[in-house]
């Protein structure tokens, strides 16, 4: 009883979560009920029913094959619905009235090679990339619309026009509660979750990037190894979503275009647009990845080479990280951004990485590591006690890798060349991004 | 009249760029036919149609929306509909029965709660993450039946579980004829499907990383900006399809997972190991397009600088694409891989990369730079030139990116260093490769 009674808890607790994420989903379940009761009023009320009758099934299919959590989604399976049912009743009523004609046994012959042809035909058409991205679900539907005309009109002579028409009716009337529904109550707006999420993601690169840089230069040795991915970790909880959101863009830019104007701004904002930001976005994040790969190299460089460019490096990274904040608070708020302030700062801050590089040019190269190199052997030892930790954690460490480290002492100035490269190189990409992000605003 | 033709040769182009594409399509399409004509004789037979009647309709419905591409999907939508509808019948018999005990307005109103009940928590419920990957058609087609049952049967006394009968068997029969078409009949197997595009991946990243490593040595100056990311880019295109891999690898896996024993592989190979190999390719992946970034960005180290380097990075290349081409060639064949054998040239050609760069270390400093200045600035000069070209192309290019060209003459060796690391960085990643193909070999 205990246990039923903490599994009944737990259970509870996850319902929650799943409704606390994200609030409209419990609207939306919400909305569903309503409207799968609405629609079954057609069948539960007398004198409707007597309207209507068995055709309320159509009704209540539309409604639950057709409503969408966003309005975008819904209005393009429900217009996919629509056309898809018109053109299979229309084709229907013309090989029936072909077939008519005809004798009984040709007749079957007939239809059973329309059937074969049209089913045929149909599934091939949803290869076409432009049919699969937009009529999809309306291929779909035609050919189970066609289908199922035809096999029940087969027994039924001289009727096949009426059953299209009742279907046609009710399907309408579930289509009608969808809109309503979606469109009316409570909507949730395809464009507004991609215009939310490309403000997260640009956030989210702004975390990443500054966590990471900071970490590079902080004092204590954390193990990165160990927290690899994990969740825990700022940096990748920061580029995370950046990485995999291409199919979701794409999906949620789709389902955007399909909406109607709902707000002042949607004219202003060509969907398309925030896909390419995406893309821009993304190739962004794999900088930050190869950044923070950096972080977790065998090979580093010793800490206290690594102290000489801190303030500047530092201070490019908050350059970039507040650019980018700025970008996300001006899509925000649909406004023009203005980036002719940051680069001043930015300029300033590369600069000065740029002296202090030159300053310093010694301890980037191989030959003078020397006198760092008891500082780095002690950290190496440091470092080498918590791969052994490691190395029982994980089963199998291969051999390449001891290799790798053993043979690589001399370039331990390597890293942090490719640290600060790949840091300008975040700096050149922020650039593409500011461009993709103006381009949205105009 | 000509312009009609160029149209319809134009269109059936492209009909045959579709199946040349994936001969499969075609068959697919055809299995479709078959089976669409297959179930609609179960309604123009008439011995038959005596026996099942009007029902046929729901072995329509069921292979049009069951059958799919792959195996693994059929055997996925089949049993979630079948337990969908099985479910679904349950309950609605069970409401059925409940509300015959009560008066007509109670029994209405009962129904109509119920239906709002039923609607709201299943819809909910898909929001669950372990239900929306494995059970989401299911519940579809649970709240689908289940309202269809109770619409239709409200008028019709006594009679559900007839009906409820009947629609199973009927479903059951549009299954068995899926199932048919999609085990026996020349079957696509999403297990096939998932291995052959991780083999196609692997090398994929192998030629990418060679190509890479060659083009940064090539002598002639490609204009690597204006072909950003064409498709005619082999180095793009080898990393293209890995970096948008994870929502199609996991849905291959889920889809294996309900696949069968087919061939003497199937127990060896846990797909779930193929979705683990597939995050390791993209990690690789990521570090393959920081150093296709490296090729494209604005400041780069002179040729003859980097010329110095040449012979041991392109072989570290060659190596790593080597390692990866026969990690493929393991895979394809389901053998053991053999990885000890690479490790040592690998090892070779690092520590020769290793010499290299201990030996040129001024060259890689800022101070010593000045001897190659000429040379640096008359490509700078060639590139400039490309690069106004590109600026008429393109119709603006921001400021910032200008101020990073100007300030950064200082740090021309940089970039290389960078490369190299990120070189280095492949091979500790190529590492996590080897032994995520290790497990999969076991």
């Amino acid at each position: 009883l205990e246990k039923m009674k903490k599994n009944a808890d737990l259970t509870w607790r996850s319902i929650c979560r799943i409704g606390e994420e994200d609030p409209r989903r419990v609207l939306h379940s919400l909305k569903v009920g309503l409207s799968l009761t609405l629609v079954s009023l057609l069948s539960l009320l007398e004198p409707l029913f007597k309207g209507i009758g068995q055709n309320a099934i159509w009704a209540v299919m539309t409604v639950v094959l057709v409503l969408e959590f966003t309005a975008g989604a819904t209005l393009r399976k429900g217009l996919n619905r629509v056309l898809g049912t018109l053109l299979a009743g229309a084709l229907a009523f013309l090989i029936e009235s072909i077939a008519q004609e005809t004798g009984q046994v040709f007749r079957s012959i007939f239809i059973a090679t329309t059937v074969f042809v049209i089913g045929a035909a149909s599934t091939y058409m949803r290869y076409f990339p432009y049919i699969r991205k937009n009529y999809d679900y309306g291929v779909l539907i035609f050919l189970l619309t066609f289908n199922l005309i035809t096999v029940s009109s087969y027994h039924v002579h001289n009727y096949v026009l009426k059953i299209a028409c009742n279907r046609f009716y009710t399907i309408a009337i579930g289509c009608g509660i969808c809109l309503l529904m979606s469109l009316l109550i409570f909507p949730n707006w395809s464009g507004q979750d991609l215009h939310n999420s490309t403000v997260s993601k640009l956030e989210g690169l702004a975390t990443s990037i500054e966590a990471c840089v900071n970490e590079y230069f902080s004092d204590e040795v954390v193990v990165h190894v160990a927290k690899g991915e994990s969740l825990e970790d700022p940096i990748y909880k920061g580029y995370k979503s950046v990485l995999d959101s291409k199919s979701t863009d794409e999906t949620l830019a789709l389902h955007a275009s399909w909406e109607p104007c709902h707000s002042k701004h949607c004219n202003r904002f060509p969907w398309q647009q925030y896909v390419k930001l995406g893309d821009v976005l993304r190739h962004f994040g794999y900088t930050v990845v190869a950044l923070h790969g950096c972080l977790q190299t065998e090979i580093q460089t010793p800490r206290s080479v690594r102290a000489l460019f801190r303030d500047p490096c530092i201070r490019v990274a908050g350059e970039v990280s507040k650019a980018l904040t700025e970008l996300a608070s001006s899509i925000r708020k649909h406004q023009q951004c203005a980036p002719q302030i940051l680069s001043d700062h930015l300029h300033k801050a590369l600069q000065d990485l740029d002296t202090a590089l030159k300053f310093q040019p010694r301890d980037l190269s191989g030959v003078s590591l020397s006198s760092v190199k008891t500082e780095s052997t002690e950290w190496k030892l440091k470092r080498s006690s918590e791969q052994v930790k490691e190395a029982e954690r994980k089963v199998l460490r291969p051999t390449l890798s001891k290799i790798a480290i053993t043979s690589l002492e001399f370039s331990e100035a390597l890293p942090f060349a490719a640290f600060a490269s790949l840091l300008v190189e975040a700096v050149a990409r922020l650039d593409l991004v500011i461009e993709e992000v103006e381009e949205l605003g105009r």
